[in-house]
């Protein structure tokens, strides 16, 4: 076969080398993540993560220790960074989506790891990605503990990307917050968004692009000139530390009976996945300020403001529920946490759903 | 605006209510794969794993748990299936990816989740690859706890999808293998693959379709009229259950001294993963016999030998490299568990490397 051509797998669309770079380089955007719980390996194929030690000093004394795990992606914003070639916060929403999720069952998390496909491995890029999955990490307080890379020529397009997170954390059996202790009277505590979050991007862009006709680098006088490729990107607010923080001051007592992360379904569809079935969540919408991006969306649709609540967050993206004895102390220390915190309402009887009033 | 219409979230290419469906209809799938360590709950934010009981009874007794926790895509696998529309298959590849990585160091596998992203969702198809998901996870003795479903009109074509799997297990901190206690003298055994499991699909596509011109259809009489999608979509065999078996018979005993899940980069590019510094594995070609499947795509390449070596695991999919002493018995308690097994090499001093005679 001396004079045949070989074929290799390179020729394929497939660079294992690029692929090696590309992990040396981001070996240190995961090191950057590490506490004294990860063990350090080599080339391993899989991530070690302490969960206890039997040296008394360090135990963590979990007696019935429960491990909460999700995963979840950023949906077509993804589509946004490719287009103006923004490769650094997605990251951040990524582990956003998930760690905030987590943090709803009283969890605190632990680890984290990602898939990143992409139609061609181009090694700045994907460690810029990574880089940002760090830093969200960081945020988190949360180890970066792997993640995949794949290259898929045929899967995606030319400059478009996908990215998967996947967050694993660990819950005291008792200290599991499920809502089953929500009850009449309790107060419902919104915690500020940093915009539009991960959710909602489909019709996000059908609006600026297909209908208004506008551009990532354009400044719409609705948003007092801020650049919308700025504000449709502005990285997803990570709630752990102010709330893993908040849930440490009630060791004992059982104070915060509910919480949601308010991702796609908005308000009126997060909020009843924890609501017992007697009861009611009824919102107020005046109690916050809508940020400007919502009204602006809602107004360059149109789209209908039930519309708007079924699928934005509209400016609330952690929703905690109260017993109301400590509504203000919570808040307050929410506060200090650096959450910007609303009263939105109250939990009446009712049938399990949000009422917007 | 009463004349104006009205724009909404589904019209911009996302339907809310086909994804309620389609979580419905995948629940019974899930559950399938639950055992009692798993709590369920309902439309929870995340899932939830007991790693441990309070009750003497049920006590796991771990002293110093280490989470192991990997995740991996099916690659350019899942592009064949989409062609020929069988997607409760593909599943099963994912799962293997991942929890044959787990492996490696001796961790069991607890729970999986996975993600999976599509053009549109379309409930029957995605609760047919979540089936072949949950197969892989009973195969794998581990709960599938979750997932997510992405649909992406504009990053995915129509009839594309992609797929990512998590896989977290545990492993006592003193049974971590890790490859330090291979030494001269060594047995490397082999356990059969069920065929080219998930890697190099990029170039097995170019060969088949692009160079040889060949259907999924096709029953080339190369492969003794097997017909060739049933050939390239054989999922990945999952290891989990001989190799937890083989490890509990060895609790005193450290007799395994390093595993490899043999994926991208075969057998070269995956032993040394595990091989000290100043150890080679020389590995005897002739000892096992290589699957019709990868002869027939060497010789439509045509592609050299050593690249074959570099992309596919050639009829290995898994590794052990144990103690001269116990090789035969360890390869015989292999057997009994369902394995074929070849001892395909030895350990030697060297510098790192495979060296393929």
């Amino acid at each position: 076969m001396e004079n045949e051509k070989y074929i290799s797998y390179e020729e394929s669309g497939v660079s294992i080398d690029a692929g090696d770079e590309m992990v040396r380089q981001i070996q240190a955007s995961l090191a950057s993540t590490f506490g004294p719980r990860v063990i350090e390996t080599e080339n391993a194929f899989a991530g070690l993560f302490r969960l206890d030690y039997d040296e008394k000093l360090f135990k963590k004394n979990y007696k019935n220790p429960v491990l909460v795990a999700c995963t979840d992606g950023v949906g077509s914003k993804v589509q946004l960074a490719a287009k103006i070639k923004k490769f650094d916060t997605v990251g951040i929403d990524l582990v956003a989506m998930n760690v905030n999720d987590m943090l709803v069952q009283g969890a605190e998390p632990l680890f984290f790891l990602d898939y990143i496909a992409v139609n061609k491995l181009e090694p700045e890029i994907t460690t810029e990605m990574v880089k940002g999955v760090a830093a969200g990490c960081r945020l988190a307080d949360c180890a970066l503990l792997g993640g995949e890379t794949a290259e898929m020529p045929d899967t995606y397009r030319k400059g478009d990307f996908d990215m998967a997170g996947f967050a694993v954390g660990v819950v005291e059996r008792k200290k599991i917050i499920s809502g089953k202790n929500i009850r009449k009277g309790d107060v419902i505590l919104g915690l500020a968004s940093s915009g539009l979050h991960s959710n909602g991007y489909a019709l996000v862009r059908n609006i600026c692009f297909k209908k208004a006709g506008l551009k990532m680098t354009d400044a719409p006088a609705e948003l007092d000139g801020a650049v919308l490729g700025d504000v449709l990107l502005e990285p997803t607010r990570i709630y752990v530390r102010s709330i893993v923080k908040l849930l440490s001051k009630y060791k004992v007592k059982s104070v915060v009976h509910g919480m949601a992360h308010i991702t796609g379904g908005g308000l009126v569809g997060n909020i009843p996945r924890v609501l017992p079935k007697g009861c009611d969540a009824v919102i107020k919408k005046s109690s916050w300020l809508v940020p400007k991006i919502f009204t602006f969306l809602q107004k360059a649709g149109p789209v209908e403001e039930d519309e708007m609540f079924r699928v934005f967050n509209m400016g609330i993206g952690y929703v905690l529920i109260v017993a109301e004895d400590f509504a203000d102390s919570i808040a307050k220390k929410l506060s200090r946490l650096g959450e910007k915190v609303y009263r939105i309402g109250r939990i009446t009887t009712g049938t399990g759903i949000v009422v917007l009033k």
